[in-house]
């Protein structure tokens, strides 16, 4: 889970790679580096910490060269430092390599090159493949040869770019189940992770497939596919807007994309809605209502965030379509023998389309006959490219590592799939889906509503933001929000909260209540909303201090709660659209007020690479 | 929530409740209270916290009197304090009230009686309950008619009895979804929410069916039902041993009971195997092969501690026998339609069998036509009496609010049913099922194992007792027992634990890792270990403490742990009947450690009788 970028053309590198790790931040930031190829040597500076860390080490020095490649690094082995930052170099110099992904069988890789005289100076996986790939440059001096024959000795994940202090006209890489794409310039040429990292400077790209071992000199680009065969990809032109990349005059990109949702959510339906407020799902959604009389159960699968909106899909395509659904946490998925055939239909929803769990959980699926329907936010990622069908949910690009708009746009895409599903199944009458239609489209503007208790928000944390115990309780599709709300304030505020089922509280969470505990409590469904009181009488009783979360009108609540705040009256299945934007926003503001990182917090990365 | 004793006979009520009462504390003790008819005045004594509050309240004072009632409470209306305390008395002191349940519809009844001049003390839906029953009393003083009248007004849960100050000769009780039963003595008769508490005066007992009235007076029990014909209920003899309710020289009955788990073990399984080594379930479980056919999936349902063996039955049922299996918080199950008909087999686990929330989705499941398997500690509780097959667990009784013998049980009944099923379904090979039989039988030697780890655990954790973040990880069904593991420690020591699927903590909740996190690591599946290893590296990258669990022999961990503890060797499936002793061990001697009250935790009561 890294990011990397090379280049190779008629300007120097330094300043292009370093661009390009910048936007590619978000994949990870525990380290950067950067190696130019400079008068037969390789130049190597990299440092712990951010980019701009880099940068300082780097000053006003000139690196010089043509060729080049860069990393910014999440950790997976060994511990962020200085020494296990990327670029590695081999013993005397001679190449330097990048690497995204992990080597599984690098501890008897490691202990054959020891035996045959390497000295490693780090703990990583990647050294042990950079020492691989010099012990055959060195044999033979063809760049591509070494990685191709280190590759076939390797069992692991990667997109990986190497450089040698003698070939100041070409370098090479190799992608294998990690996200690296080629961009094309003039008199110049690109590998990255991502196109982010490209945008300034192309919007012409190669995705590359698995297997594919590039090399690239300034006036060309030859791809060699698992079979050594020289081969041509298609390349695809990007129209992603770079402006929406900045953040637009907010504090950070997570405020931004917060009050990006309504918007996004506008997009979302308008791309799957026609003009008579019927389901029309995408093109890349192909399922037919023959291929649906297959189904007999859906599988969703997905981690973190889109877990929790797999969660409120469960609960919505259950009750509006009548099919059994399951959802499972990606890296438990697999390994449970479950029971997946060609009557499942198997949802795969991943922010990044890149999240490794998921997309080995879905291969599994696949292998197992499934059909396979993925919820993916960037276009042309690994999870879309490997579905059957791709529900794009149109949130644009998300910069914040604290995942909001990909959520919200994630939980639209549940329900026009429940919609969709349910017309085909004859689950609801005319009525009932219409008028769902219609309260779905009214929800945007809700949620603008929603947005304008932000100051009032504020307020609340700055006043609260030093208790360390926040609980979130709910119940039925409000435990799911709780979920997400508690992982919001998780990972951005690094306060050790916990969310659960308001029902299973007092079958032994309950000991943890004490006076100064803040227990969020959503009451946003109606026919629960009795048994919910109950529940917060019992924690109100143990002298916690209680924020409630109800439809307008249900005022009682004021009566158990130490605050109240109202979402607009919508359905029950609708809630979630709005209930999670006040947590989004109290989790942000928390974070802001103990003076938390809130777009890059510490051990993160927007997508999770590895398993 | 709460225990009531009740007693008319010859001999002075005082101590008989209030030693009753100390039987029953394990269902709540935030309050305790006892009132008792004396020349025609009600003595009323009541005291918030524990029943030894109460009795240094009362001191050397008779009370006098042959007719009394008490109650232990686990608060759910109202904090705990004097005033909300039962029993609760009228206006004018005419009758005392002890209450275990609620009454839904109090706001309501309140109002109109305030409306005809009732002045209300308290909070609580007891008092309006008392304040109706008097009112009835007033008019017709007839205590059965009063009682009865009040009931048909009222709309809950409710074991309740009532003395009355003119009536030194009877008193009333009744029932409805909470447990009370009646013990009869010589001149003397009793009720009591289970038998623990009358172990002391007799053993034959009447289990009351809801919506029995009952009357005792000293020489006879009437009882009454729902349409108030005089009937008989069976008698019943309890053969419990009064000493297996002392704590026999531990602590503890935490610690007792963590001792006990081998012997309770070898228990369970000696009952539910035969001398050929097949599973033959005891006689209370009459499901046939001809019923299996039938069913095509199987819902489990459960809380706190039950559902965590729930989780583990799912992995082991879907392994072994192949049949789907959904596992399911009772609080939920109940409110999201589930999928669930006449080929569904539900399973319901509960130590007391009076878990509210449990025999609620379990009633729920029985109106779809889904057969009720439940598994199950106390013999003749609401649950296993509900319940077309009970499948009991033979723990013995379990005393201390943390569970530790009644969850192993629950786990070899999973394993039981496995293999049964398994067979049922011609899932695994003869050699298969004898070979895990064999292992089966062999754990409770190796969790004798396991227990000698006692004192280096003591150490660990005299050592670590005062960090607040401590995390459980584990990959397939070691996350189950992480969860559990993570339940323990919360219960007893009041940390904010958090238990979490290995793969998914880089999702989000990576970002608490701090150097004086700990992290006890489970890795006990043999197929797991690699992928394991690797998430243990990801959080030792952010410098947590890690407390590896291993199989004996995988000694690869040493280098990524600061401690290892390894359990010994067994089937991948069977582990967690050892890996969660470390980890009862922990939890306990922590919370020693930190000066906690082990067996009766703040805010808990050992069965949750209300939803």
């Amino acid at each position: 889970m890294c990011g990397i970028v090379g280049y190779i053309g008629t300007k120097e590198p330094q300043d292009i790679i370093i661009n390009g790790l910048k936007k590619l931040e978000y994949r990870g930031y525990d380290s950067a580096g950067i190696a130019v190829v400079n008068h037969g040597k390789i130049e190597l500076r990299k440092h712990v910490g951010a980019i701009s860390n880099l940068e300082k080490l780097i000053g006003e020095e000139r690196l010089g060269g043509h060729v080049g490649i860069g990393h910014t690094r999440w950790a997976t082995h060994g511990a962020p430092s200085d020494l296990n930052s990327h670029p590695h170099m081999d013993m005397d110099g001679t190449i330097a390599v990048v690497h995204n992904g992990t080597v599984e069988n690098y501890v008897e890789l490691k202990a054959e090159l020891e035996k045959e005289g390497v000295v490693f100076r780090t703990e990583t996986d990647t050294e042990v493949a950079t020492m691989l790939i010099s012990k055959y440059y060195h044999r033979n001096h063809d760049l591509k040869k070494a990685l191709d024959q280190a590759i076939s000795e390797m069992r692991g994940t990667y997109a990986i770019a190497v450089v040698a202090k003698d070939q100041p006209d070409q370098f090479v890489a190799y992608r294998k189940n990690a996200p690296l794409i080629v961009g094309l310039g003039n008199n110049c040429n690109f590998v990255a992770s991502d196109f982010s990292a490209l945008l300034a400077y192309t919007k012409d790209v190669y995705l590359l497939e698995n297997g594919d071992t590039v090399v690239l000199t300034k006036d060309a680009v030859n791809i060699y596919d698992e079979e050594d065969r020289l081969i041509e990809r298609p390349m695809m032109h990007v129209d992603w807007d770079v402006s929406a990349a900045e953040k637009g005059g907010y504090d950070h990109f997570m405020l931004k994309e917060i009050y990006e949702q309504p918007t996004a959510i506008r997009e979302t339906l308008s791309r799957n809605l026609d003009d008579n407020g019927r389901v029309h799902l995408q093109e890349t959604v192909q399922l037919t209502k023959e291929d649906f009389e297959k189904i007999n159960k859906i599988v969703i699968v997905a981690c973190g965030t889109a877990y929790h909106a797999g969660l409120v899909g469960r609960y919505v395509i259950e009750k509006l379509a009548r099919i059994p659904v399951e959802v499972d946490i990606a890296s438990e998925f697999r390994y449970r023998d479950p029971f997946v055939d060609e009557h499942t239909l198997f949802i795969a929803i991943s922010q990044s389309g890149e999240t490794a769990d998921t997309l080995e959980a879905m291969r599994e699926a696949k292998r197992k006959g499934a059909r396979v329907l993925s919820v993916v936010n960037v276009v042309g990622s690994t999870v879309a490219r490997e579905s059957d069908d791709v529900f794009y949910t149109q949130a644009g690009p998300e910069i914040a590592v604290a995942s909001t708009k990909a959520y919200t746009t994630q939980l639209v895409c549940m329900y026009l799939l429940a919609l969709f599903f349910a017309d085909l199944n004859v689950a609801i009458s005319a009525e009932e889906y219409d008028n769902f239609v219609q309260d779905l489209e009214a929800i945007s503007g809700k949620l603008e509503d929603v947005l304008k208790m932000a100051p009032e928000i504020e307020a609340l944390a700055n006043r609260l933001y030093d208790r360390d115990q926040v609980f979130y309780i709910g119940r039925g599709v409000d435990s799911s929000v709780a979920y997400e709300g508690s992982l919001k304030l998780k990972e951005i505020s690094y306060i050790n909260s916990f969310a659960i089922a308001a029902g299973e509280l007092k079958h032994g969470t309950i000991a943890l209540m004490e006076p100064r505990t803040i227990v969020w409590a959503l009451a946003t469904q109606e026919r629960l909303f009795d048994k919910m009181v109950s529940n917060i009488q019992e924690v109100k009783a143990r002298n916690a201090h209680i924020i409630s979360l109800a439809q307008e009108g249900n005022s009682e609540i004021e009566a158990h709660s130490d605050e109240v705040f109202y979402i607009p009256r919508t359905k029950d299945e609708l809630t979630p659209l709005l209930s999670v934007v006040p947590l989004q926003l109290y989790a942000y503001y928390v974070a802001k007020a103990k003076g938390c990182e809130i777009d890059k917090p510490r051990n993160l990365a927007k997508s999770v690479t590895v398993e």
